[in-house]
């Protein structure tokens, strides 16, 4: 077990109004423009059973070297803008923020 | 932008009088045991506002190669076996199942 860099996961229901794919868009924004995100991915729920997903639809999970980077993140203009914008557009947020524990590596 | 496998997400805040350490343990055996599991990393909030997180305290991720890796998975009578003591385990879960969308890959 190895802790491979610190993950900022959030996981969101969108507001029926909210224009999706302009927030994803500036996600993809975001993450290019910020050094400190090494990764991102995410994805749409289309499996799970309604009553364990609870209305949560989205998941995004970002991952940066340590938490001072994170933390970095957090207070950056670009970071702080998105964020305004991303709360508008939610109706429902869960937001965990922590170090990785791999147990099994992808590459094994 | 690509689709890397797919996702089992699980985001749970467990019961107070919960074993953790053995939860852990019996999650690492399980992935260890199914070949479908190609990776598995978890963790424990440290960081987020209280607010933000909703209670909930640790995330769970694994990732399969496709959707019908993780619905064999599902039915694997190791897995029905575990979720039973996980389910036992756990006061509040918010569960995504997801193809992944990698917008930004750790190797760049």
């Amino acid at each position: 077990m190895a802790t491979l860099g610190f993950k900022h996961l959030v996981v969101v229901k969108f507001k029926e109004e909210a224009r999706v794919d302009e927030i994803l868009k500036g996600l993809e924004k975001l993450v290019s423009e910020i050094d400190d995100v090494k990764s991102f991915e995410w994805g749409e729920d289309i499996e799970s059973h309604e009553m364990l997903r609870q209305g949560f639809t989205h998941a995004f999970s970002m991952t940066f070297e340590n938490k001072e980077a994170y933390v970095s993140f957090t207070s950056h203009p670009l970071h702080v803008d998105f964020s305004a914008a991303f709360t508008a557009a939610i109706d429902k947020i869960v937001l965990l923020d922590f170090p990785v524990v791999m147990v099994k590596p992808s590459s094994s």
